[in-house]
């Protein structure tokens, strides 16, 4: 049916990519709904594809009553929602204050959406972040930190430990389709006036960073960044996999820290026995080493010639015979 | 004596970088020498380092032909090497026509190294490639490719089957830095006319996409790539290893072609299951698989539905019984 003559090309490609999704989903879907080109081309989308599966879909608009007017155009988003066959909702919530903006606005919406999709009984959540989202997305990590975890972007699939699937199914859509899928479905987004202010590092990003990439280094780096963070997840996967096989043979815990066998991390190539460091202290201390602070501890095992105690934050490791101690610095 | 009070820090930086190399080369070393900023500081800082610890170093100046008056430049550059206290000569190379000239004065280059390394008796040949430079060729695998692999810019050694061992020592080095040291001992460095030249996708990105990346997003990118390339490198080598370890296990030859097992495949993490279809594929019919290529194959492991067989440059994969044959395609 989607592919009866006259079906917009950009309506097909989003209709494809959500019925991926719902062809693996038992029971309803909420869609996270903010009235954008992107979240509304998939409730559109799902609208379809659900009917056509016979599920129940769900839009959920937060409201998170940070600009002027939220509640008008949470109500609007809401009311195209229903035009278009899905049971919709508006969230008010409060954003708690203190952390930057931008993070407690997140933290807030997904709390509120894994309530919303209890509430109505749904186990999947789609979200409407698109390929140029996760270009962006490598491109902000690359700004904070480095290596395969931050270039990792989005997961196209994450689930909690408590709480629903939450599902992208736009990953590998560009945010031109979703526009033009609006607009051939005679529905109007909104444009939210944050998405056009350079405060905003993201914003930067997609109006300055990436047109110059593309530019200088050719067409195709939204693509190639996006395949990138594709791969660089399932890297980042496979060791962390390797990791949860051996963790428990090499590390033995003790009153003040935990110890982790020399030999062990010295048999590991470099990529794993640095990840098993950084995990070590990470999931002890709760604290995030720097490479440079990783590497230094890794020769405690690689390059021992008797270096005394290595200063980390909130804790020491030191080389004890054969394994290596880290253990919380002592009150002073 | 590189403390003494006085000595130009960028100076000390560099000669730092060049002694950790030179303490673990035995016999004599060869430097690159273009005149350009980064390889006359480098020069400069191995003609110290090498008379320090007696070993005897040599300045080895390509050629190319490429430029008017490039004869004169590589006799003033080895004058500056000698008048630096190191042997010194210039090699005039031919680049052959067909290929990029970018690529095959590369390749002349490295050869013509290789062979002087050879004549001289020395084991190691130093680079004066730059933190700037990793972070240019991070940049520039992006644009070309996807996954770690592309991102891992340059190694700090390499070693070929044969020749010599290649080293950079200035990888974590920025070029500002080769500037200053050059200005601080006296240097007057070549400016190669090719550096300003934005039909080089290398020039463009250090002209414009680095800098708009430093503006937007904060400075520090340049070392973050280059953090980024060695960590992505380490992960590259871990699979690299765990690939070697046992792919004599999972594939068997045919006559046709080669074949993987299925059981293996489904059993490794997808970034091992996705870099061995690549490995098997590359190493037999010398094809560099895309990314949807590489997926589409490794479905035939862990989403069997009879599914036909896959296209691929030069060869078709095919699943047969519990394994995956990939075999050169019949002449037609």
């Amino acid at each position: 049916m989607e592919n009866r003559p006259g079906l917009d090309p950009s309506v097909a490609e989003v209709r494809r990519a959500v019925r991926a999704v719902l062809e693996r989903v038992d029971g309803s879907a909420v869609v996270a709904l903010s009235g954008g080109p992107d979240s509304l081309a998939l409730a559109a989308a799902t609208a379809f594809e659900a009917e056509r599966r016979g599920i129940p879909a769900h839009a959920v608009v937060i409201d998170h009553g940070l600009q002027e007017g939220s509640d008008a155009i949470a109500s609007r988003a809401a009311d195209t929602a229903r035009r278009l066959g899905l049971d919709a909702r508006v969230v008010r919530v409060e954003v708690a204050p203190g952390e930057g903006p931008e993070a407690a606005a997140r933290e807030a919406r997904y709390a509120a959406l894994s309530r919303a999709a209890d509430d109505v009984g749904a186990d999947v959540v789609l979200l409407g972040h698109t390929l140029d989202d996760q270009a962006e997305t490598v491109l902000l990590g690359l700004a904070r930190g480095s290596g395969a975890l931050s270039l990792a972007g989005m997961p196209v699939e994450r689930r909690d430990a408590t709480g629903p699937l939450w599902v992208r199914p736009l990953l590998s859509v560009h945010r031109r389709t979703t526009v033009a899928a609006c607009a051939a479905e005679g529905l109007s987004p909104w444009t939210d006036p944050h998405n056009a202010d350079p405060a905003f590092a993201r914003v930067r990003v997609r109006e300055r960073v990436l047109p110059v990439l593309e530019a200088e280094l050719g067409p195709g780096i939204a693509e190639a960044l996006a395949r990138t963070a594709e791969q660089l997840r399932e890297d980042a996967a496979a060791f962390q996999e390797m990791i949860d096989e051996t963790i428990e043979d090499i590390v033995e815990h003790a009153e003040a820290g935990i110890s982790v066998s020399v030999a062990a991390l010295a048999a590991n190539p470099a990529a794993l026995r640095n990840r098993i460091v950084r995990y070590v202290v990470e999931s002890e201390f709760g604290v995030s080493l720097s490479r440079s602070q990783t590497l230094e501890v890794a020769r405690l095992a690689t390059e021992w010639r008797g270096q005394g105690p290595i200063d980390l934050p909130g804790c020491l490791a030191r080389r004890v015979g054969a394994r290596i101690e880290i253990a919380a610095r002592a009150a002073s």
